[in-house]
């Protein structure tokens, strides 16, 4: 971290800025040029508010050389991170599929769907027990009576069950029948959550909040981290913009920048960045492409009936079809699926 | 609501969406022109899932007539709601103005601070015990410590307190201490929290989040009501936009765009909306200006101290004869402080 | 200026840099820290083009000390300017109150708009003769008819007139013809333009663009003062959001941010964020409240037959009432109108 | 186009706006239910401006059934257009691949670049003679000696020239001298340049505004085709948003999106979304997974002297080794370069 003074700061500021610093364990270099007064920060700064150093009316800027976080930081851990899940594992060559409903809705819809899912080449199934939904007047999941559902599927045919958390006080359930929990985009910044997730040793899939910076998604996983709990999945599932006719913008980007500056997987929610089934096929080829360790689409018997989200749902049909078209791209791209 | 069907629609389609809306209780008008079907439904269409419908491939468009809100909706309400917190009145002619420290740091501090805000004419203290913060490393606030140093201050000042509140598990430990609850910008679609909060009747300060719509605000505020606690006020704290000069983009339209949808109280939080001290004083007289029922205001003795955010907290004297502007602009919009 | 160079950059590197820039006039301070080496700038830094330099690999970071603008930079000139348009000022205590119809229709309307929102206290007749539409099909204003239709209210009225150009083409007419010209904000980078603007010596309405950011909405009006017409009035209409509500959200942030680091009035077109006709009260209040230097508002006879705009046109007789309000606002912040 | 009445609408009213349309050619369908009256219109509703109807304080909302745009449409011209530049095409299986510096800086460095990339498969030349810089103090481009010395590449390499306009008084000139007329982002709405080009019968590559919705988008192409162009080829380069880690968020949506509605070629500019070299590669990946006809790409010999954008751009020999990895996308998605 390097700060710069403003040109008129008195040396009172700059000598009581110093000593706070230094306080904290952080060595501070003063470099003083002819109109500038730097001060260069040597240590773990992380452990610096730059919001209260900015509050000093005689700073002019703080400028960040390293990112922020620490445990989800490439820098401090140069290969990638590769989870394990049961027999799979989610980051390596091998993409990670998952595939499923938006929410459980029956034994029969979650069983059968499991079953095609897995035909097609999906290595996990995803489906919702607990529902975030805008509207309280909307059908809110079935709630534990879903998870039993999943835990059904599961035994069925073997794929490990991604399904989202809502609530810390569901913590220790989920951790007994969840193989990977996730944290969906409205809880990214659910701190409490992240803690409580942190404390145990669970895979955690993390979507990026909707109006989350790259940065700030990082620091949530760092949440999460520096708890203890290092087996952290990020997914990215479309940014707030002023586009319309998407229901969200899926940043593709995002893919390699985070995988420049982390060591953790990411993986992409074409379904749910899009909300229109059509748009699935094309952006799931493009994020293979992209360099993303993974997939979670959505995939519905009768999309027309469905629950929630029943708009951006593949048929297991046209699931099965992108499958065998995502392995050519992933072919293309030195990955296989 | 009112679902445009697509040109080449099926008879049997048509059929089919109008029987499942009828068996939801809402009425289906069907009008059927040269080139149009169009289906008016009449009833409590907030049991119907627009997302589902839309599915229906057949389905070209659907069209809301009606806010899918209920409680918070003006219409069923069409009198301002004017929340009472002990002997103050959110809503009214007079302002409410919440005053106090980003954070709780020590007794000395809080106690100090309320005194002084008070004396400026501030009508309740706010202060963050529990702090909601983007990375775990900065301080995370003095949790239940600094709740019970809210409440020497309260004694001290008679001020009522407004705090944030980060977990459905300390949710009884608020209804006991806390006069209003401040839900933050993150947790804003924490539908856990939301709900649990619903189930008390305490005032509810809801924060709109970074990237929430109006409508979707308002739905938030409507998981609280729903669960049959009225007593919401709302607060625009900024909203997040390209534009990096401020720390969010204050959307002051929000206000009467609010009121003209919801009889809830709006307040506006100009300190947190611009992220720096010196746009304190002129959003604060905009938010006077266009109607806004309150302000939250972020005052510290030592902004370079602070522990939090003290780049946007203002001194005491600063607030003090801010409140004096204020008392001009409420008066010249007939209201008063 | 500030150069970051990365922890492993070659002296060969550094050597390089440093010459380039020395090439350019600018001094070039090395500060070398045990982990940094740090570049500081010393001169006219605006003929250095920044993402030239971060295009070296081993370059960390740029940190720009000063703000890239000197013609509008407060820094060079630090009282505000004010703008002498015929016998009216711009920028002092008393506020510029534009007032007129979107789209020029016809000799009637607009002497009779003149007309009435002179009596109302407006100081400029605003009009469009030529109208940027999103549509091709859209009505596209009357043209140099129009023009010769608001010459002849102007001399009716002695109202100044300000209006929209589109074109490098037009200039000539314009200055001729037209007290301020306004460049829309669709316009904000047509450099060609704002050059050929530069070079006259009109008041210079420029809108800032739908997602232009403050530094980049300077800088177009550094395009037209570096040709040597520092006549500029700059105004804020809205910037674009995921918010849908209002048409754009209205940044009023924007005006105390300009001026604490320009020196040209700002002014609000408040009728055009917010798109709404009744949104144009609460948000004109809010502006006078902020500091604006003025305001531009949409006014028409009969806003259900207006050619473009009609939905965020006020009546006459409400902008007559408006008026009455705002001067109250104005007398709150030591204003006038 | 359907226009719903509020409850309450007068007859008077309703006839009113019946009456309008009518006169307006378009045939009206009233169809009235119990608690609505609805008006579907049949027949060219682009003659409609819906914000006018809209004023109407009796009309609740307007509902847009087809899109406003008329010969961008794939509607009416179901088939994929393909333009012909010399012996290339625009928007067949084979996908244009235009590269080039970003600015012509000497007639050795476009010649040599032109050659290299002619080697390595690119089908364009690109380069920019007339640049539009945010700061009037950077690089203006060499302007006219610019075009001189592309067409000296084009001679020695045959690669037709991709090259930027910026102002209606040069469209003679460009048509005389370049295979493909560009405009960029910032003109996007630049109307009169449009309709100027749209006189023509040169290809137009025309970028997507920075705050362009897709619909705008299209709806600029319309202004050109509407005025008998009909060789329009649209370029998404990044859309502003909040993230700020990439200079823009290529918004790749936007290929399936705008294919499913017009029948326009779409290519994608990764150089700009990103605006960091190292993102050029996976970007270019995904767009011709997700189904882009084409890419336009910055390579330069020497980016960090390049005289604009240079970190953006590519080493020629990085240019040639991601040509061939993209050819192995491109045969999964039965496409060739």
């Amino acid at each position: 971290m390097i700060i710069v003074m403003k040109h008129n700061a008195s040396r009172e500021s700059i000598e009581r800025i110093k000593e706070d610093i230094s306080e904290m364990g952080v060595q501070v270099h003063e470099v003083e040029g002819e109109k500038y007064c730097i001060l260069g920060l040597v240590g773990d700064t992380t452990v610096i508010d730059p919001k209260q150093i900015e509050a000093n009316e005689e700073v002019e800027k703080i400028v960040h050389v390293q990112e922020p976080y620490k445990k989800a930081n490439r820098l401090f851990h140069p290969h990638d991170s590769i989870i394990p899940v049961g027999s799979e594992l989610i980051g390596g060559t091998k993409l990670a599929v998952m595939a499923g409903p938006c929410s459980v809705e029956s034994e029969e819809q979650i069983v059968e769907l499991a079953r095609q899912v897995k035909k097609s080449g999906a290595t996990f199934l995803r489906g919702g027990a607990f529902k975030p939904r805008t509207s309280p007047y909307s059908f809110q999941g079935m709630g534990l009576d879903g998870l039993e559902l999943l835990k059904i599927a599961k035994k069925e045919t073997g794929l490990p069950i991604v399904t989202e958390i809502m609530s810390p006080k569901m913590v220790e359930k989920f951790v007994e029948d969840v193989d990977v929990i996730q944290v969906g985009a409205r809880n990214m910044q659910n701190f409490d959550l992240l803690k409580e997730l942190g404390k145990t040793n669970k895979p955690i899939l993390l979507k990026r909040g909707l109006a989350a910076t790259i940065e700030e998604f990082l620091m949530s996983a760092e949440y999460i981290m520096s708890e203890g709990n290092e087996n952290v999945i990020l997914c990215e599932r479309g940014i707030r913009t002023y586009e319309t006719y998407t229901r969200n913008t899926l940043d593709l980007s995002a893919v390699p920048v985070i995988k420049k500056h982390s060591h953790l997987p990411v993986i992409i929610d074409p379904s749910h960045a899009g909300g229109i089934w059509w748009l699935v096929e094309p952006l799931a080829k493009a994020a293979v492409a992209v360099g993303a360790d993974g997939l979670m689409i959505e995939v519905h018997n009768n999309p027309a009936k469905a629950k929630s989200d029943g708009s951006q749902s593949l048929k297991p049909e046209k699931f099965h079809s992108l499958m065998e078209k995502l392995s050519m791209v992933a072919k293309a791209v030195d990955r296989e699926i």
